[in-house]
Order: structure tokens, then C-alpha cells, then sequence
């Protein structure tokens, strides 16, 4: 009798996104004539830049040749492309990452889930909250997380670390030892950011307790503020208990091209239960070699075109419109009254939800009576509760007219 | 501290291709004048057919555009392209899959590889030999092979089940239960086939023990014989026991580009250790949308096109050429008094190697003495040993060139 892994029974389904578009879907059918602004979306909308349309024409047109066509290509990523990272993500901002310790993959949401297979059952896991929810799932399936507390809405084997005003945005060290640390700054949800020296607070707890920080960079490319690390390498020590995760898909739109990247350095190393040391380069390289095909060659050209001076260009440029939008939504809420974070470093606005309502009596209120759509905090978890997250993925005008109406809102 | 998942040490390292490659590369330096032909690839070489490039122009164009332009797609895969896999692989063959059923992916390496993590430990797991590695692989990864027996070769939890000239290349049925099977017919590597009565047995045998089949059907479309099953579910039952892989790379070149499916029928079920059923199509659908944001939309219209009429006759012409090929070499084989098995319904030819003679030994005599590069039958298993596969991804020519120079060895 085939067994099956009891840990997936865990999984807390969420109905968060299916809830938001039934109630969404409810109100237009009652409202037919109201327009609905949807500020709840975490997908990028303009379209690939012409550096990288023009570069995955080339590729086709290459592939439909005998000379050009290219076959499997290496697991970890074409030289190409590994160079071009190594070079403009990481050495001309004075990081020594060498090639072999970045491995090109098809999203930073599979990098992120995947990376649990090198590790133990045993490590105790630390998770910024709220958070992206995959980082706990994966940790439920493969038996990490323990029991889920229905009472108290935690996994009992989960280190939850706080992210919320009351500390600043700024998780707190944890009291017990943890093994494997989840960090994502510029955060999602919440938009804020780790100065170099709150992150080196982590880096050196990672040190002292040889834990790992698995360090999500997806982000990254919308830092505006000096002191930010655009990457934990920045950081002195990183290079021995950090893998960064580095996603495409909101740097250059290519959240459906899939093309991403993960850096595990060589001098990251995990013990075994006798305390020898590993290499996780190592780990990772196996792992990959053995799970995976690499990623399309027309999605590496798309995305070493990222790196030439046009691309840069055409990608600042897009970064820049959905900076300008989250400027608008946060000075806009602002000056409505609202406590509103994030939104100077990311393209995500924490809203703090006023008069003691809940996320979800918000998101009801928004969407009847201004007609505008986000996501409750409490969707991302027990501290999310009581914020709400809008984003500056919609179009200038959209972003305009959302804060022209909460401002004109008798809340 | 951290503690690293030590099944990883229980793999043990394959230096087949790079020893293959070294082996080659050193022979080419004592050797600069010989004309070498390598029969060893398992990849294909014909580019990708003009249907599905023309498809993935257009799809580059709208991802260009603010009309055309799409973000996160379904992680399951479109509507478009799971509408066409139910209705072109399955309907018009008289299977009735639904769209639901229907996993696109980025390719089969992965599917096969992550499928164990929707299964228990516990499972006793029986694989056949020689074998593609990724089978065993994954499973002493997650901790469900056992420790390695040198001296056996064998890893101690594993049910080896022997396809060799002695049975005819038709595994028997395990004498001990297992709960989970992997079969891949045609196979890889010894290109032979079962018959649908054959195929029956296992289907037979899974249901009576509730065993779950993994059939990686990869090899399907190089299919020529009658009686020869293109998919498990022509087989009565399998729908209740089998999840099936699929691939467009040797179907339609696509290695570069990354696209395959799995299928998993909601009337697969596994069980919990108390014996309660649990449907494995919503296991596999909460594991993809956790851990993956779907293949490439590119990749995806370059599938849709496949089942376009031109696409269908373009992509024929390439699998032809391929056996074309297959046949050559094969019927050379035997002309020349080689016992060579498969090259009928597959690009695979498994060659007996003469006078007792180790697989590797061969190996260097055929390179050395008639430049002849291949892949040693045993760096797929130990019951590969005595055998030998060549593959008719080359060209005609070099085919036909390979098998004048065979035929004029004095072996």
C-alpha cells in the first residue's frame, strides 16, 4: 500500500486570494457600474523591455537553426549568463561571488521552496511574520514545522519573529538558538528594509550558532535609500552562513518568463549530526544536477540582456514607474491620515488599519465603499493582522485616482 | 547549528559521462587526425520545427506589448495548452483525462524527481535496471533507498527488478510487495518495449497492492509498432494506479526549451498510515503551487503549436529521421553479428558486448580502434554490465559511417 507524506495533511489551506476575488467578484455583480481598482495585485504589469524581447527573438531564431540550436544546456546555468551576474550583480559592487556559486533556476519561488531538501528534519526554522507563505509550507510538507496550533494560529515547531510597527519593522534576535533563518528586505509584504547594521546583527548571530540565513533578494532592484544591502554579501561575514535567492521577475517583468537565481558561496557549509562539515555548494550542486534540466535558453538571453546598457536603461525605467506609484499611494495615505510603511524601498504599501478593525473588516470597507481592492495583512500571517497591503503594480492613473478617492473618504 | 540532510552522502557519485568525456578528450589529443563519431548523446540535434518557432515569436511580441504582456500564469500550466495535451494525447486516442488532471511543467527530469515528495518515507520502492539515475537518485535523497552495498552494487531498500537479454527486456512482477513502481517504456536505456498484455500485469499488480505506478512515457512518440501502448492509460484500470510523465524534448527537441506534464488522475489515491484515502491529484496540485510558478508562456505556446497540423508533420519528420537512423545502425549491427536489442519503437540501441568483454572494455576498444564514442551499458545500473547503447540522435550520415567502419572491424 503506497503511503503518503502525512506532513502535506498540515498545510493550513488559504483562501486568502480565491476569498478576495469571490468578494470582489460579488460586488461587481451587485455594482455593476462602479469601477473597482485593484491594488491587490503582486505582479508586475508592464511589459519585457525591448533589450530583452530583442534578445529572446534572437534566441528563437537561433533555436530553429541546425548551427544555433541548443539542446539540454547545464543544470546550473549557462556560462553566459553566470558570468554576466557575477560580474554586474556582484564584483562591479565589490562582492567576489565566482561563477560556480550562482546557479541560474526557473523562479525564486522554487529556489526558495527547493532549498529545504538539502537540510535536515531536524533544524529549527526561524520566519519573519507576516511573511510569504512559502517559506512555511515547504517547511510543513517536509515535516519541520510540527503540529499547527489552531488556537493560537502558529506551527508549534516554527520560530515566529515579529514584523511589525511595535518593533520598527525590525525583527528581533530570537531567545532560542534557531539553525535556519528566513529573511526577505526589502520585505514582503510590508515594503520595509534592514539597514547594513541590523543585518549584520543577523549575520553574526548566524555565525556564532552556525545557522543559515536563507536570504531573499527578490526586491532588491527597487532600494532607493543609501545603507540598504542590495545584497547580504554586502555584509562582512555573509560569505560563510548566507544563500541569497535573486528573482527576475520583479527586476526586469519576467514573472512569466521564469529566470532567477540562487547564490550558495563555497564557504557556506551545513554539519552533519557528528559535527563534520559539508559543503552547501556542494549539496545544491547535487541537488540541482539531480532535479533539475536548467532553465530555457531564450529566458537566459532575455536575461543577460538585463545586464547590457540598454537593458539597465529600459529596466530603470520601468522600476522607476512603480516607484513613482508607491510614492503617490503612501504620501497620498499620508496626507488622508493613514500610518502607511514601505513603499520608499519596494513596491508594496503597509497600511496600519485604523480604529481597531480587523484586515479583513478593511479590505470590506475599502472595497464598498471606495471601491478599491488590497490584501489584509492577516493573510500573511498572525502579525500581518490588523495592516493591509496595496501595491504600485497598477498603472500612474489607477494609483492617482485610488488616493483621490480615500482622501475624499468619510471613513 | 545547522544540519544538512545526510541521504545526500548515501548518493553515490556517477562519473560516466565525465569519464566518457575525458576518456575522449585524451584519445583526441594522442589522435588529432582520427574523425570521431559519437553515438554516446542523449539529447537531441534536430532544431525546433517552424511551427513552434513561429509560436514563439508571437509570444515574444506580446510579452512586448502592454496588451499581449502576461505575468504569473496558472502553475498548473494554461488552458490553452492543457485543453490540447486532454484532447490531441488523450480524447482522440480514446483516453478521457481532464484538463484538471494535467500538469505542464518544465520538464520530466523534475517531475520524476519531485513526485517523491508527495510520498511517505516508508515506501518500499522497486525500480527497474539498468535504469535513468534520476529514479533511484531522488529516492536516496529523501531518504527511502537504504545504505549503499558496495560490494552489491545495490542500495539495500531498493527492489531491483532486471531487464536484461534473459527475460527478454520484461521485468517480472517483485516476489516482495512495493509500493511504489517506476517503469519507463520504451525504455531508457535498453529501447525496448511491453506489449499492452504486459503492461496489464503491472496494472494488475498495483491494484491488488495498491501500488502506485510512475510511468515516464518520454519515449512515446517514437513509437512504431501496434500493440505497443503510447500512454499506461490505454491499459484498463491504470487510471486508478498510475501517474504518467510526458516530454516534449525528445518528442519535439524541446531540451532547450523546457516543457513536459505529468498526469494524475483524481482517481489515484494514496493512503495514510490509518489507511485513509487520499487523493494524490490534490497532493500534487498543493505541492506545484507552493513550490512552483509554472513554465515559461513562450515554452508554452512552442507546446500548444506541436499539435497544430504543420507542427504535427514537422515534428513526425524529425522523430523519422531519428529512426531512420535507428534502423541503420541497428540492422548494421546485426549484419555485422552484433546481438543488438531496441532502435524499433525507440532512439535507443542496446548492443550485447561480445566475448564477455566488461562494458567499459568495449567502450575503449570501439573508440580506440573504430572511433566510436557510446555510453557503457553499466553506468546505468548493474544489470547494464555486458552491454553497450548507442543512440540515432547523430546524423544519417555519421550513422551510416559508424556502422561501414563496424562492419570492416576485425573485432
Amino acid at each position: 500500500m503506497n503511503l503518503i507524506n502525512e506532513n502535506f495533511l498540515e498545510l493550513q489551506d488559504s483562501y486568502l486570494f480565491s476569498t478576495i476575488a469571490k468578494k470582489v467578484a460579488e460586488y461587481t455583480k451587485e455594482n455593476p457600474d462602479k469601477k473597482i481598482i485593484k491594488l491587490g495585485i503582486g505582479d508586475v504589469t508592464k511589459p519585457i523591455v525591448p533589450a530583452c524581447v530583442e534578445a529572446m527573438h534572437k534566441a528563437v531564431d537561433e533555436m530553429g537553426t541546425p548551427e544555433g540550436f541548443r539542446g539540454y544546456g547545464p543544470e546550473q546555468g549557462y556560462d553566459f549568463l553566470r558570468d554576466a551576474i557575477a560580474k554586474y550583480d556582484f564584483r562591479e559592487h565589490g562582492i567576489e561571488i565566482d561563477e560556480d556559486e550562482i546557479f541560474v533556476s526557473d523562479g525564486a519561488k522554487c529556489d526558495t521552496g527547493n532549498i529545504v531538501d538539502i537540510f535536515a528534519k531536524e533544524n529549527k526554522v526561524a520566519i519573519t511574520d507576516p511573511v510569504y507563505p512559502v517559506y512555511i509550507d515547504t517547511n510543513v510538507m517536509s515535516g519541520r514545522s510540527g503540529k499547527y496550533n489552531e488556537k493560537k494560529g502558529i506551527y508549534e515547531n516554527i520560530v515566529y519573529l515579529p514584523v511589525t510597527a511595535e518593533n520598527n519593522f525590525i525583527p528581533e534576535l530570537p531567545k532560542e538558538k534557531v539553525d535556519i533563518i528566513y529573511l526577505c528586505f526589502p520585505n514582503n509584504p510590508t515594503g520595509t528594509v534592514l539597514t547594513k547594521d541590523e543585518l549584520k546583527k543577523w549575520v553574526d548571530y548566524a555565525k556564532e550558532n552556525k545557522s543559515i540565513i536563507l536570504f531573499d533578494s527578490a526586491y532588491e532592484a527597487f532600494i532607493t535609500e543609501d545603507n540598504i544591502p542590495h545584497s547580504i554579501y554586502e555584509i562582512e561575514g555573509a560569505k560563510d552562513v548566507a544563500i541569497e535567492f535573486k528573482s527576475y521577475s520583479k527586476t526586469a517583468g519576467f514573472t512569466g518568463l521564469r529566470c532567477a537565481y540562487v547564490v550558495v558561496p563555497k564557504s557556506v557549509k551545513g554539519y552533519t549530526k557528528n559535527g563534520d562539515e559539508i559543503s552547501l555548494n556542494k549539496l545544491w550542486n547535487r541537488r540541482t544536477c539531480t532535479k533539475f534540466n536548467g532553465v530555457s535558453y531564450i529566458a537566459q538571453r532575455a536575461a543577460e540582456a538585463i545586464y547590457t546598457e540598454e537593458g539597465k536603461m529600459q529596466i530603470k525605467a520601468n522600476i522607476q514607474y512603480y516607484l513613482d506609484n508607491a510614492k503617490i499611494i503612501k504620501d497620498g495615505l499620508e496626507e488622508a491620515g493613514f500610518k502607511a510603511y514601505g513603499g520608499v524601498n519596494s513596491p508594496y504599501i503597509w497600511l496600519k488599519v485604523p480604529d481597531n478593525m480587523t484586515s479583513w473588516e478593511f479590505f470590506d470597507k475599502l472595497l464598498n465603499e471606495v471601491n478599491i481592492v488590497g490584501t489584509p495583512g492577516s493573510g500573511f500571517g498572525k502579525h500581518g493582522e490588523g495592516y493591509f497591503r496595496l501595491t504600485a503594480f497598477g498603472t500612474k492613473e489607477n494609483s492617482i485616482e485610488a488616493i483621490r478617492r480615500i482622501k475624499e473618504w468619510n471613513i
